[in-house]
């Protein structure tokens, strides 16, 4: 999974018809110290983000598998939200 | 999923059967801000996106989730035509 | 999908069992205006393409599907010919 | 499979909940030189990798495997710890 | 796939237990003039690829696929040894 930050959302009215109720985060990848790093992604969310939250997102067939027995045409979910990232 | 502007369309007679009667798109990626980033894509349609809209397109095996019973060997599908980028 | 040109073969004996008999065709990535653009791919092919086409490939697991039910080991697969690539 | 070092944790309460009970490893890619290559992952672990082993991580749907029939949604999974990495 | 020259193997004691039995290769990947490209790769090997020889590799889940019906959790599969590359 990738850490990101909440920095968005966006609006769509027409879309494929499995994605109906869910809405869309954009999120910016920010590497460990929390610096961006990288383009903005749409993603899902299995979770509740709120706008500004640091988050963790998980790319590919997998990033569906939290709206199972829907096959939800996503490619990237936010699969949690970080209390707290720990350097060791 | 990415954001993309509708750039173009590829024709094509000789393709694989499971693609016939797919419209193709050339999709360029674009950042929140709606400036080009990357290398274009060619795409399936999941949502009768037109020339010049902005959308936002799925990769990988969940990319052919919308054709579903159809086994449609694509790699990247529109599924969203974007209303509105709200940044928070 | 990606834009590519055949740009060669890929001659091979020992190989797993469930990708004989299937040509691997060597892939040059180009844009739209068909300059190259990043590293060559050994592809295999489900459309019969010449040395010097344009055509178009999908990676992942859904580049296995033209040749379902056969499980072929393959990430990138040629799955159309381009007659024409028309800017919008 | 990529090489890496445990460089932390990652501490999350509100998560997807089939990732509940599992530990989120923070891995830094390596080269084979171990030397630091790319943005840091945040893996999930089938091995007991401890902080500052090196190891190796799966990335994609097949890192979900070690968890089967749990249909855990993560797309790196720690797989290995390395022994020894040998030139030739 | 991708073209790539064996270099090393990734010794591993603590493993997941699906990957028992299966040899860890160290792939570099190279361009078609054989020059070195990128970041190494461990991959599993499904054609017994010996020191220094070139090969092509899968990723991905299909780069599981020589291994059914056991799902091993690789992403990077060594699928065939190069006999020649020829240009066209």
């Amino acid at each position: 999974m990738q850490l990101g930050r909440v920095v968005g959302r966006v609006w769509s009215t027409a879309k494929a018809e499995s994605l109906s109720g869910h809405k869309l985060i954009l999120v910016q990848p920010v590497k460990p110290d929390l610096t961006p790093a990288g383009r903005t992604v749409v993603c899902a969310d299995a979770c509740g983000a709120g706008a500004g939250e640091l988050v963790y997102w998980c790319r590919g067939k997998e990033s569906s598998f939290p709206f199972l027995p829907d096959e939800v045409p996503t490619d990237a979910t936010i699969v949690g939200i970080v209390d707290e990232v720990h350097a060791c």
